[in-house]
């Protein structure tokens, strides 16, 4: 059971975050919120998204799992406006979502759970190096990495002090070092691990809205971007693994 | 003969009109305006246009037909600015009409009229349920239905006193209804009929920029959708056939 | 060895006006600033700009040919934002000139000059019409000709004192007549030439920048546009081969 009110903006942002990975995901509610972890279908990223009941104007669950087409979702949020009141409504071992808004009635059919991949188990690891910085900031040096190569370097410099990103391309490379006045430096440890551009650019599309992300690198380790979304109400996690470094 | 003196956006307006149905048309000129009617090539959908003499700056023409190549014109008025003056001059038994706007002069040929399908007659039929809605929520229900389905019901519920649109997809459904804040309903008769969404979607995009469409309704029968331009110097008619509801 | 320091801005727009006709070429640097001339690869249009060392907040070098991989530059240049300061830096023998700004830092490969095709020798004409107008709306008229013709003619008519464009299509034209109100008559002749849309489209983008393109036009003959860039600081001229035009 789900019944649900929240700004389309906040569902609109939660389903974007998703998207960039997978295209169906359990989504799962409890009394306390909504919640979901999925990889993609190549194991290379996770996402871990947690929305609280705190981030709905009114909500009331039962335990549940729920089959989630993310692309369809995606369609038909692109109809609200930004202001708009968004109604979910699940009963008892239904299989139909009602969702509504300004007088739209949708009734989904969810997808069967059990046909979906079973959520990840998080990796236990330790990524030592910790910063934090502004989505968009790190959006524009992925989008700047993308010019010249198809993967990135991500690292910290503990002598400097600078978080920085590289890009090599067969003739030209680029660096994009962030200095004191640009980023927090929560741990300042050496650290650098490679990255797939690919997966990168989606990510930092959704991560250019946030105003913190935080940064966890080891190396030649995953890593890891965590980020709230709603006001602190919902919050994000990527991780993603690293490419082998060729010399 | 024609020669007129028009807002390049009143015309753009009528061209556009009919361009969602016809790529030519035969265009009637008399002493009292200019009118058109036409049907696309599958006979589903017409459209009746006409506007008044004074919905133009200056206007005289004597009783005349001429072959106009819609799309072409829609190239042309492309390039003009919302507040440009047009001017229009065919001399008697000419087949190149001048378009002057802005320093610019088009000789633009026209199609003989001849080759151009005939008029059609309006067909006699009787739409008991009408009621009256703001062209942009009509588009807006129109592109959400187009998420889950290539159809669109649209209906009358005497009952609960609400215009609705329903489309059924595979899996999933919308509902959009109307109740009396949002549409006035002139004669409020039960009706509920099905249309092809292909149609609906380009004329929906016209009748988004009126306030007051009126929307004609009856059982397994057509839609009319009735609205001004111009001010009221201008009116447009959009007959669509229904299509057969499977059950 | 080139050491300077210029806005994006004045970079960007440098690189555009070369883009509309080549992909690659030789940029000249002396203490007095940088130039490139270059000719298209069917040899109908060329280029030749200079940039002052005026134009640059700080400007050091000697005397050089760089190969300029003009296409790269734009895709690098598209990260800019408009009052971003951009830092350039090759040192004497070398091959890898630094671009830096906004705390990235690119280390592009320059290309060897010694492939790029030699700078033409610009021919000696005479282009007795000249008249000066907006770029704008040089670029309008452009636009408007693309929609009948693949062909334009630009001409001077010393009677009624009018600078004019044409195009003929099929069965439409369109012509475009420029009075002393829209432009000013430097060298009232008469003089008409047909030109090849393909190049004139991309030269027109440029062109509708600047708020005073001088055109120069003779009979059958080539058409050459100038115009500042960079306040004055800098300038642009685009020379272009006639069309034979058919009776």
């Amino acid at each position: 059971m789900l019944k649900a009110t929240i700004d389309a903006d906040i569902l609109k942002e939660s389903i974007d975050a998703i998207s960039a990975l997978v295209t169906e995901c359990r989504l799962h509610t409890d009394e306390a919120g909504i919640s979901a972890r999925a990889v993609d279908t190549a194991n290379v990223a996770m996402i871990s998204l947690s929305l609280k009941k705190e981030a709905f104007a009114s909500y009331a669950a039962t335990t549940s799992e729920l089959g989630i087409d993310i692309a369809k979702m995606k369609n038909i949020f692109g109809m609200m406006s930004k202001d708009d009141i968004l109604t979910l409504d699940l009963p008892d071992e239904g299989h139909k979502m009602q969702i509504s808004f300004q007088g739209y009635k949708y009734s989904i059919t969810l997808l069967d759970a059990n046909t979906i991949r079973k959520d990840p188990n998080p990796p236990t690891i330790e990524l030592p190096g910790k910063v934090v910085l502004a989505g968009n900031d790190l959006n524009s040096a992925i989008k700047a990495a993308a010019v010249v190569s198809d993967k990135i370097a991500l690292g910290i410099d503990k002598a400097s002090e600078v978080f920085y990103m590289i890009a090599e391309g067969d003739t030209d490379h680029i660096r994009r070092e962030f200095g004191k006045n640009e980023v927090k430096f929560i741990n300042l440890v050496d650290a650098r691990s490679l990255f797939s551009l690919d997966y990168l650019k989606d990510m930092g599309k959704v991560m250019s809205r946030s105003e913190a992300v935080e940064v966890q690198l080891g190396n030649d380790h995953p890593v890891k971007f965590s980020f709230d979304i709603s006001g602190g109400k919902g919050h994000v996690e990527y991780l993603l693994a690293p490419r082998i470094e060729a010399d």
